[in-house]
């Protein structure tokens, strides 16, 4: 992990780019975080292309920067400035050609939209998981947070260091994703905006019914994809508050 | 409305029974409410029974003090120290044995389950809105909040100082209340249960769906009727904060 920028954002939030191999990231820090008080960390999941998501992240990290937490992401493969990749740019393709021409997306292009892509990125985001805990001023507990929700079953499934996940039911979801949510059994706090024009309401509730965690809670906010309210991202940031604060980790899980 | 008992509670919240009528009810006023500085109100929903529901009811209404709401509830006809009704009795006693025999719950029987209660109670919580805002130590803006939802459904389409509503999926409605769901605009924040075993999820979803209201929120935590966890409690009363906070109500609606 190679740090390639550095700047101070307000309150003493510290804002760095860094490079993991050929992946592009982004950590913030609180201004609280030091090697003797360790902040817990917040991995921030989107839907890919870092340099467009950037100040809606940087909003968010800043969110949790105010309650303590460091927050990072990484690139998806094939998205933003890493080499694209020629299945899945046919994959995006066939999906719009599919939605306008008004055809169902069907679970064939779901699998060829979504797996690979799963398949691809979950061991980078562990592998940053392994390099940002190496930082003496991050340790657990870590969360995932948002976008791309097939990653964050995934991980939730495959990634014991995850304590708790809030996720966006915003997105196609592959059926073999719902068998991987029956094994998911940390807290969960599952965002689902009712009137998303790109995304199946039913199958998210079906989704969210699958999940095997003792605690769960699906909010649904009125409104389409992007008009996800404020007040929904304060109530995201006490799940976390409630789930990653030191105190509240129970013996032998922090 | 007289007034028949006073307690102080912690924190200077005053609890005091009164009669409206024939009717039992119960007020909490923050500390902080006077001539000069009203508390905004939340009228209190629950399922008849206020003997059996006394403890409950007074939590929710110390968590509503804290927040400077003052609280107010009234006893269901037929229910509790009110003269019982025939044909109340005669509907819970078919719900008894339908349920006990395994049948489904049909629309006519919800039909006499609910609206009579609905038609009888809903000028009663009119008749003590008119009497607690005649209080100098209480002003609106006014909340509904909790159990019974077609009480919350018929209020909020009738009752025009009634500003927000946070809603309990958790009871039996009738075809007709969905009708009326559609015509309610205020903000909503909606309960639901996900395990509730006297409730249809399918149904309590239907019913969010159908509600006009350009703000609401549909919060599902897992788990049955009674357990509803203590960080929902938190939402809503944020819900109301936001609402009812005399900064949050625009010009000419306060």
């Amino acid at each position: 992990m190679h740090f390639t920028s550095e700047t101070l954002l307000d309150d003493g939030v510290v804002e760095r780019e860094f490079t993991l191999g050929e992946i592009p990231g982004i950590l913030w820090t609180p201004a609280s975080a030091s090697a003797s008080a360790p902040a817990p960390l917040i991995l921030m999941g989107h839907p890919g292309g870092l340099r467009y998501m950037r100040s809606r992240l940087t909003g968010r990290a800043l969110r949790s920067a105010a309650d303590g937490f460091a927050t990072a992401t990484i690139e998806l493969p094939g998205s933003g400035d890493r080499p694209p990749s020629a299945q899945a740019e046919q994959a995006r393709a066939d999906l719009r050609r599919t939605i306008t021409a008004g055809e169902p997306v069907d679970d064939e292009l779901v699998d060829r939209l979504v797996l690979p892509l799963v398949e691809a990125s979950v061991p980078e985001w562990q592998a940053a998981l392994n390099a940002l805990l190496a930082l003496p001023e991050i340790d657990g507990p870590v969360g995932f947070s948002g976008g791309f929700i097939s990653i964050g079953i995934r991980l939730a499934t495959v990634e014991p260091r995850i304590a708790a996940a809030g996720l966006f039911a915003g997105s196609y979801v592959p059926r073999r994703m719902f068998e991987e949510a029956r094994r998911v059994s940390i807290p969960l706090h599952v965002l689902l905006q009712w009137d998303d024009e790109g995304n199946d309401r039913q199958a998210a509730l079906d989704l969210f019914d699958a999940f095997g965690s003792q605690e769960k809670t699906l909010q649904a906010n009125l409104g389409g994809h992007t008009g996800v309210p404020a007040f929904a991202g304060e109530d995201a940031a006490r799940f976390f508050a409630r789930h990653l604060s030191r105190a509240a980790v129970p013996a032998g899980n922090g």
